[in-house]
């Protein structure tokens, strides 16, 4: 059903606070087509396998990126390049995940993530968040819960700035707590950073890798928010030792990300265009965000909402009686309106009344009607 | 150990006999070049993620490139866009194998589909082939043997044209005879088509899927061997009933192949560009994989070897006493000629002493010296 919404919002005419794609007009493809051309023209091996864990230069530049962006010391043999933070978090299910383990997720949490790492068999346990992220307290008292049970978790996903779906960025002190705690507990975290580089307002965040002294985080990166999602790179930052198991269940999966693209993001990287593609992004989202803020106050009758700082969504808390599955479908077929229900992205069944709105994909002119159109469902 | 020499034979002066590669220098980067140029300027959706069964142009395209070369009547709803085949092999692996099953292969095989499968625990039975491919009256005997005890396996997987590692090509009689099998014993068949656009001679060889009126074959399309394999572009020709779990695993594991590739992709084959760039692939592969069976008869000192009608390799028995293992380190370091054990594609710790080469990818001057190099280590 998600993917279906998202689908049918591409047709024409359908406003979309759908997909979690950025703005095609706000990429610069011009400059890509350029890039792509001399990538071709100038590199013989455009066209052959590059080693599973991606081409050794853009591995360099994503060490830099890592320290320039992330503030995380890395060395590229850490790095391995994957075709979008998807395959990474696919990877990590395939790899890690048994029957019966317990996986933490904030509650709620990336639906994709979710339907990944099932079928492995796993227990997902949702924590509930506030507007400063996953409640670590409570995170806290679940594993005390837990240990007394004898049971201890995989690890801790978290998506710690501009959640998917909520949009909310995890404070630095919750930050902090994570770390504590899964030190003290000695667990392993999964940090998906897929929206590290859409931060609009000045917050004091940084990732959890940087502080990460003891080798249990796994960054998750992708370039997929800033650059565009066709392309399909992304990164996982491993600690040293789980390096060679990665490689090696990932090369018979797919041989290697898609290397044009990979060359691409290498020369972005390398000329240093990252930067600019980025603030445009900002400035770019960070209009379409308020556009969408103003009109949801001026229009939606919600119990609450988020506001986020980063990311791509908002996310809505609709009145009680409200279906967000219901809703959803009648707004895209009646308004051409398409959005996302809330529900699947929630661990437990609750979350029937809320909403994934997209912000950043939507044409800018047409943020207000599409929310204006959503309020005539919303009584 | 096998990705390792494939790599370390794309350093310079490495003659690479290794990677299943096409020649960079055969492939029309030119072209490609053009094309990417292009799709990134025309195409918004370039740069947002595809459904994730792939843009429906290109699906559409594959739809007539099945009936056109592989003779098969499809529709675009059957056909999944994948990661190269080789997601598709990691998502058949995926959603239809779980512990205990049994899965039928040739014997040697594929090593990347064997190590993808393995981690889903499954059982590996290898039939034996002979120069007309899997021996079919063998393998009926195991799966009488198999059924006396009760089992029956989940697959039978074939590459019938111009076999990875062998090079051999399953003879139409062969073909017929495996479909006549798989129907007798009510079984599924996984046909890996990478090769079947390079044939060098006049054979009578159809797809199995041609043959396939009752719905039970998988075909693993690729445009790796003809295209490149850097593109990562590959789909699923599957039958009705399983199109929509496919859908429902790939999702999430990956959102969608990439989409200039799948642009490009679909370019070359609206523009009716494909059969140029593969006659020319296949005129040029001809006349290298003739210069290696010339120079092996002139140097090579080995028990047998195949001749190929199509793929990309050659497959030797070298005498008793060689490890296959040994010699490859040896020749990669003392020659710098890059070679692959066979060892690895077998599924019973047989083939010791083979060796795999590829004939596509070196250049044509270089591989009479790279044969000859070999030698000196082959008494």
């Amino acid at each position: 059903m998600v993917s279906k919404i998202a689908e049918k919002s591409k047709v024409t005419r359908v406003i979309s606070f759908a997909a979690g794609d950025p703005d095609p007009d706000v990429i610069p493809r011009a400059l890509y087509a350029n890039l792509a051309k001399r990538v071709f023209e100038e590199e013989r091996k455009s066209v052959t396998y590059s080693p599973t864990e991606g081409i050794p230069e853009l591995r360099e530049e994503i060490t830099r990126f890592m320290g320039m962006y992330e503030g995380v010391e890395a060395s590229p043999s850490d790095i391995i390049v994957t075709v979008g933070g998807s395959q990474a978090l696919d990877l990590i299910g395939k790899l890690m995940m048994d029957p019966g383990d317990i996986v933490i997720v904030e509650n709620p949490s990336y639906v994709n993530t979710l339907l990944v790492w099932k079928p492995y068999g796993v227990r997902l346990i949702g924590i509930p968040m506030d507007e400063n992220g996953m409640d670590t307290h409570l995170l806290e008292s679940k594993l005390r819960e837990l240990k007394a049970d004898g049971k201890f978790p995989k690890l801790i996903y978290t998506i710690p700035t501009g959640q998917n779906p909520t949009g909310i960025t995890m404070s630095l002190d919750r930050r902090k707590h994570l770390y504590e705690i899964a030190s003290q507990y000695d667990l392993l975290i999964v940090e998906d950073g897929a929206y590290n580089q859409l931060v609009y307002e000045q917050v004091e965040v940084k990732s959890i890798k940087s502080m990460d002294v003891e080798g249990r985080v796994i960054f998750v990166g992708s370039f997929s928010k800033v650059l565009g999602t066709g392309l399909r790179v992304g990164w996982l930052h491993l600690p040293r030792e789980l390096v060679d198991v990665f490689k090696a269940t990932k090369g018979p999966a797919d041989m290697c990300a898609p290397v044009p693209s990979q060359l691409i993001v290498y020369r972005i990287l390398r000329e240093g265009l990252f930067k600019e593609i980025k603030e445009n992004a900002i400035k770019a989202y960070k209009e379409k965000r308020d556009l969408m803020l103003d009109a949801i106050d001026k229009y939606l009758h919600v119990i609450k909402h988020t506001h986020p700082v980063a990311g791509m969504f908002i996310f809505l808390w609709l009145p009680e009686h409200i279906d967000g599955w219901r809703l959803a479908e009648e707004v895209l077929e009646k308004k051409a309106v398409a959005t996302i229900p809330g529900a699947p992205f929630y661990t437990d069944q609750t979350g029937r009344n809320t909403l994934r709105l997209n912000f950043s994909m939507a044409p800018r002119d047409l943020i207000d009607r599409g929310v204006r159109d959503l309020s005539e469902f919303i009584k």
